[in-house]
């Protein structure tokens, strides 16, 4: 039995490139596996901005009218019949992805890889799972994670990305005291770093153009240490190599955390540019049998010194999305301390609304806001009037 | 060639239950890819404690007057002649097991369960390998790791056992974010519990008889959680497990680190107490799928409820010293903070000189001092009026 | 849309110790997402036969009428209306456990040990999962593997107890090359051992009381070598001990499958016996650094040498049923080759008809018939007139 | 005490490119912890070719004549003071590689990654280890490898690649059951498939541009199944990734070794060429969450759509050399059977003597003989009149 009945909803609904319109949409009340939850903080990741902008990302053309948004939190409004566990003002964060749970991958626990995914605001499965820009959705209770009260919702929505970050950590699988370099202090950057500080790395170094961002991530606990890449371009792939080669050696001089002297030669690289000369330093980097985690989404055809990661055994590991992330990410945000990453700081600006989503899909694009400040994270806080102990 | 004449040093031996005598001893230069050490500092370890009282350890009996001590750092006071990345002055910890370095264990890394191991100050091997109570050793090169110098050379003596906090925790693989569960708050279980922590458990509990040794773990940040562990005994296999079932479920109830409620089931338990009852309560206290690393030396023959394990897939995993950890532990022990463990605090009674032995012996076997104060390590001062940077 | 009307099918009911009845039961069309299956074969297994003869199976005591049987294979005769990749007339091999698909282990592909399991014809959970030992039953699709026609369904019917020889062999994950032990030659211990010898192990030595099952399992090709475990029994726990020594330093002698030698401590032991003098002789056997599967369903509280496993890093592993086994088990079973094992011959008994329950649980319970023959894997064949491509 | 008097050995020593000479050395005794091993048969590597033809193996150049020969057996005429466990007479595989067994990778057991590895025929190291192609050698006992006597010497030295097939497939864990595709039908190719086959892949297919290699490999059971590769190259990187995405999908239609369908997406890729068509084609073969072991050493700079990789989370792991592979090895070669591999077939040519060096290293840059026979594995047959048990 549900407790709602059916109704309208409004939805932020992207018609084509930047043509973000307001509609009303009907809801049914939840099924009886589902919750109804009113959304109540989003996050824009990369991927909504590609759309937003292009109404494609990448290869991924949009089919039909679709919501954005899937870095989500919300309170439950409603609950379907079969539901236990979860009662009526309930926080909860959303992992909106719904994988096939039939395929080999489903069932051996890797359904970030599933091919039937439909993931909310991806265009990649037709017809589109509609994203969270809504009022409210109706979303299965198995992939809903109830959240501790004292959990801000914009927190809550931080768990989808921080998922990445819990993803390349645990497929890395490094022993405690390892050495670290991440390439790329966005907001993706920032979680990995986070969590590989957390897992027990040692010295975890992060790197990007921008010293901005690379002081801002050392200040607030992503990282132990900071490498700012010079913009340096070759003509050739061999110049651009030998650039790579000295960006490594650099980075090789940066002090470790500890008082044991230099890096040296890194673990592990988590790569969250997808940018090429981040690659190929990525390898030069590594340690003979380390790892690279390759995070970003960029270039998808590399020129790569492939040989030099192979005669040395440093294996090239990919990271997509996240499966079993979220009991984890909860644990992880809801510590503080005084060495602690601050991860409320990665929220750098908030807009009010779902009207608000244009003026907050403008400054995602940007680097920095008009008085110079950091965007890193843009969420966007929403809600239906619902009263919910918020 | 050495740097070093032949001489006479003074060795601390132990002749018999309780007869430790100060002798001396010649000593040769240092070999070619020997070090010649002057032992500063040596923590009493519970094996050495039985040897010193009854001549032998569990089965294995003294054949030789052989000196004690294996948890040992000093300075560098000569090099073999082949001999690189050391000088003399050098602080350096002491791994004092050998390893043949020919078996299939030692080839493939696991060089601590090598059935050729000679390790300092154990009745094993014979001849037997002499412990560290000596004014200098000689030691491969290849077996000494140099310090920082800002770490105390009794913190660098604390790596020995903080080996085994290691391996421990690198057997385990945990993923970030786990539920751990420590049996005993001795100098073991306090640096298990500790790695465990650092390698990013997100709730640590530790439980003990004492509760002052589990206060002592919680305010020096060695463990989140402490749980004092009630003195009941039953009459027969059936009751005893029984009360290792309540005592795995009063263990349930304690809150978690995070906001995220109880423990409950936890997902790794490390075992540093040998006891039978702590045994049988690990493994109710498991969850399906999780772990029991046995570190505790203990009762060799136990009766356990093996089918609780086997039924949910709960893997009992031994721990015998370490393999590969002393890198790691000087990167463990570099680093401070305001909720990181304070190792230095684990040395709770310090004596100075060799002639101290019997003394310092007397204190490592008591629970707490006269004072009242908790007795958790003990070291050996040691010098022999080199001059040397410390 | 189902394809099936409702009707009434007949079912073997267990409603007693040694109380089975034939009764009729209805049936629903198959929901949405099940397949309605024709059972074919079912092979009765050593939990059937506890509760066929006790009403209850260790501590798990039925509390309703339950059909027996989970080890199955049939036709699919009807399809639910959302069901895909099916035909009536496939061949269908049954997983019978259902998960709940929700809880961290079910999401992290450990489903086998999900606590809200659904077994078939187990009665730990209530209401009870009714057994496959009727004409038809519906099944979720997703549960159902389908088996290629030149499969025979009292093979597709092994693919059950197969699945725990694959979780055993995937759980220890061995180095080819490796030397393996097996104790017990019943059909579970058969199966394991032919997968440790499929996954590469290089020798497998079978080790049971019974000559006669041992030289099965060499003649058949499931083990390279075999090893009788004369029975003595001891009158204290540490006579026992001894003799569990002497057992595995006279298994250390035999021969390897290769020309290099003996066999000396083995790489992994797979126990499938249960029983504590195997369990201790286990331990015994296995080199420092290997593993044990625990894979025997036997004493559930056991007195052992647990320090002589701990001290040398050998790991204790329990193997509880399976998780995502039976597509391998299909690829495993289409293979014949001159020394592979021929899977057919562990059915060493075929019953048909519901009817013949009674008689068939009889003859599962003896270890040779009366013409002196093994009695390994007893299958009831039934069938209810459909016409199908068999 | 050395069993040998120090005397003259022959060696065919390189003195540039193509410019092999006989010459006499002195051989001093064994050291106390090596053997004196009359070297008997020596296979030729694709790394002698180039040291043989160009005095370089890529950017390694040659900087002191140099012996070749690397992949080795002998037997043993000499024995150091110290070393225990050999005979003279014994047949023994040499591993050529020393590592420094101090370094982290070498403790850890990684040591075929090891910095200051000295192997012989390599010229990365200096000075350069001598190749194997001399008389005798003396060599530490710790990396000489006893082999059973009904081992032939010929087959010995093919323990060297062998050793890559086993690395491979112990970086790869692969799961039983797996399919797997090996691009490369040379010597490395066709033992990694063996390797891969006997580990327990259900399915492997070979695929090669040359359609008797990928025939012979079948026949000689060194694969299951094979795919001739068309030769189609394109004119841009778009290009020649569309023949690839072609070429995966073709061999995707392979029909598996079970009676189970079709290949269709692979678990694991084994890379022997190094040519990057086949690179990229591994990629496209490669299902989500697979792996590709980059095996053959070719192009060091490759283009790849490194994407297509890393968001199924297709692992790319380097393979280079091996570590802990003798023993598995001799386990390998010493069984036989109907569908087995059959080693001895590899060696298509044998030469005699260090004179015939030259003609054999002729006869080694060929892909057939005069005759139209393929050249896989040529060997150089040595011995130095010795009176030993062969």
């Amino acid at each position: 039995m549900a407790t709602q009945k059916a109704g309208q909803i409004r939805a932020s609904v992207l018609h084509g490139a930047k043509d973000l319109r307001i509609e009303d949409r009907p809801l049914l009340p939840p099924g009886p596996n589902e919750l109804q939850v009113a959304v109540r903080s989003t996050g824009l990741c990369g991927s909504d901005l590609h759309y937003y902008r292009h109404y494609r990302n990448g290869d991924i053309i949009v089919r039909e009218p679709m919501s954005l948004g899937h870095e989500s939190a919300g309170v439950v409004v409603g609950l379907g019949s079969e539901v236990k566990n979860f009662n009526v003002g309930d926080k909860v964060a959303l992992e909106v992805g719904q994988p096939c749970e039939q395929c080999e991958r489903c069932k051996e626990g890797r359904y970030n890889i599933c091919k039937e995914m439909k993931f909310r605001s991806s265009a990649k499965a037709f017809p589109h799972a509609q994203g969270t820009l809504q009022d409210r959705i109706n979303h299965p209770a198995a992939w809903c994670h109830k959240l501790p009260q004292d959990i801000s919702l914009d927190v809550g929505a931080l768990l989808e990305p921080l998922g990445v970050g819990i993803q390349a950590t645990k497929r890395a699988q490094l022993p405690v005291g390892s050495t670290v370099l991440v390439f790329g202090a966005g907001a993706v950057g920032l979680l990995v770093a986070a969590m590989a500080k957390i897992s027990g790395a040692s010295t975890v170094v992060i790197a990007d153009i921008d010293s901005g961002r690379v002081n801002f991530a050392v200040e607030n606990h992503f990282a132990h240490r900071g490498f700012t890449v010079p913009l340096k371009r070759g003509n050739t792939i061999e110049e651009n190599l030998e650039i790579a080669k000295e960006t490594a050696a650099e980075i090789a001089k940066t002090p470790k955390a500890s008082s044991g002297g230099v890096v040296g030669e890194v673990d592990a690289v988590f790569e969250c540019t997808g940018v090429p000369s981040c690659v190929q330093a990525s390898i030069y980097a590594t340690r003979p049998g380390g790892k690279i985690l390759l995070i970003g989404m960029g270039t998808p055809i590399q020129t790569l010194p492939i040989s030099a990661a192979a005669l040395r055994e440093v294996d090239i590991m990919g990271v997509f999305r996240y499966a079993n992330t979220y009991p984890t990410g909860i644990e992880v945000v809801s510590k503080k301390g005084a060495d602690y990453p601050d991860f409320s700081k990665l929220v750098t600006h908030k807009f009010k609304g779902l009207e608000s989503a244009e003026e907050a899909f403008e400054m995602a694009g940007k680097t920095k806001d008009d008085q110079g400040n950091l965007v890193i994270k843009v969420v966007i806080e929403t809600g239906d009037g619902e009263k919910a102990n918020l």
